[in-house]
């Protein structure tokens, strides 16, 4: 766990969202992307290092979509930045945690990730994070 | 708005968080400060700059109390540090965002703090927070 690389928040819609986040973050959207293996369409936002995703989901069966459902939209998920992906898992399974993917997946923004289970983070839907080079 | 100073997080029971946190983050927790006009006891963890704040209700109708009564343990607010606050609250206030306090008060961490509703920020709650100097 390096650091906060971004924080992902669940939207039901981006272009309302985007023009908001706009409005309140006062900068830009500096990037869109669509990951169809993870049916979420993205926007990103950057203050100095700080950044946020937007996520909306484009399927109705979607994990950004089920979510929404349940929890209302909002903070989705924490990223954390790692060095070495494979040995971060290692070490969360060997501290008692659950990992959702068995192996990293492909991300957004050329990112390998993985997401620790959130019934031992107290809610927070953890993202590691590995930046393909 | 800055960058994001940090991202709270409701949970239960700090005495079972705390070591859990310290597990996951591979940190040590550096501060615990209880504010008592808030209603919450405090623990805070650093990453590199990516600060991470844990918040236990100190009343069982405290605001953090109700929160997880309504949403459960999770992500509660991200705070975005700013430089001004009061040019910050009336520059949100004129691009149509709802404030949650009319006058800056006083939160942990030696800040002057404000929220912004999260009806119309896509159900995230955002707190401005500036150093104390």
């Amino acid at each position: 766990m390096l650091k906060i690389e971004h924080i992902g928040i669940a939207v039901k819609d981006l272009k309302s969202a985007v023009p908001l986040f706009e409005a309140l973050l006062n900068t830009h959207c500096y990037k869109q992307e669509t990951v169809e293996s993870e049916q979420v369409s993205t926007a990103f936002f950057l203050k100095q290092d700080s950044k946020i995703e937007l996520l909306e989901s484009t399927a109705a069966d979607g994990v950004i979509a089920k979510f929404i459902a349940r929890k209302g939209e909002g903070v989705h998920h924490i990223a954390f930045e790692v060095e070495d992906i494979y040995a971060e898992m290692e070490r969360l399974k060997a501290a008692g945690f659950t990992l959702i993917n068995a192996e990293p997946k492909r991300g957004a923004d050329n990112k390998m990730i993985c997401f620790v289970h959130p019934k031992e983070t107290n809610g927070v839907l953890i993202e590691l994070c590995q930046e393909i080079r």
